[in-house]
């Protein structure tokens, strides 16, 4: 996805409710969520993968660049998991969240590079409520996270169950 | 997965080459690869959170004890991350490991709490050559965790891109 497909109008949030109060029936499917930037350093990417993904082309810079990507780029669960903190931040709210069964999906289309900046966005692309769990619904929402230069480099298709609105007569 | 329905064997990988020195034609659909266990800590877990997934079941051990899982959980994408790490370990080499597209149906259908033991296993499904790059292949491989109670925490199909093996006469 290249910026000049997507007009800064898509990315507009202002009607909709603030995160931290939203239940299931405030997540519509159509509506697209921003969820804000992230940035990450050459420090963070080596960081993180010594600890989870050490890979020659994550953790060693001189190695990586003489490796496949040309350089060293960002293990994709150190991705997965700064495109969560989005989430958690601008999509998600902790009164409503009941976790997640999985995702589906899962693409790195494009590397993550030191000093890249990834902008989130969330769009939900089914809602339902469960048939056995009357308390909740089930939410699945494409996740995209683009860098500085309008390339997608990762998306998912993410299930949430969330607490459906409180009945305000219970 | 229950432990009583994978007989020790199963996870048998004494025939299997050295890891380090596998190239995309050592992998082979069927044969399953032991890739060893991690253990979690309720320390490691709520530090894990507040960096990327701060929500109460997985930073707040008392507000998780009175939520939707009845105490602390570990982030999915911790798990994913601990699971990489034995990949990394036991199963993707060094030198022909040329990175990942992506993955498909990810599944986390039992939670990971502090002091869990987790197993984790390979097992390519598909191995192909890929037409447009002929120095490498494209393999399938279906990861699954499995908890010190025999029950799976994470399941995932991943999808990797591996060099072939240097032809010794070229």
């Amino acid at each position: 996805m290249i910026w000049a497909e997507q007009p800064p109008g898509n990315w507009d949030t202002s009607g909709v409710t603030d995160h931290a109060l939203r239940y299931f029936d405030d997540y519509l499917p159509g509506a697209s969520y921003d969820c804000g930037s992230v940035s990450v350093s050459e420090a963070e990417i080596i960081s993180f993968a010594i600890q989870f993904d050490p890979q020659p082309f994550h953790v060693d810079p001189q190695a990586a660049a003489r490796g496949p990507f040309g350089g060293l780029i960002a293990s994709g669960w150190h991705t997965a998991a700064l495109v969560m903190r989005q989430l958690v931040d601008h999509y998600l709210s902790a009164e409503a969240s009941l976790g997640s069964p999985g995702l589906d999906e899962m693409r790195w289309p494009e590397p993550v590079r030191p000093g890249d900046t990834l902008r989130v966005r969330a769009t939900p692309v089914e809602a339902r409520r469960s048939l056995s769990k009357p308390d909740r619904g089930i939410l699945r929402t494409l996740i995209e996270a683009v860098n500085q230069d309008g390339r997608t480099v990762m998306r998912a298709t993410a299930t949430n169950f969330l607490r459906v609105r409180p009945d305000p007569d219970s």
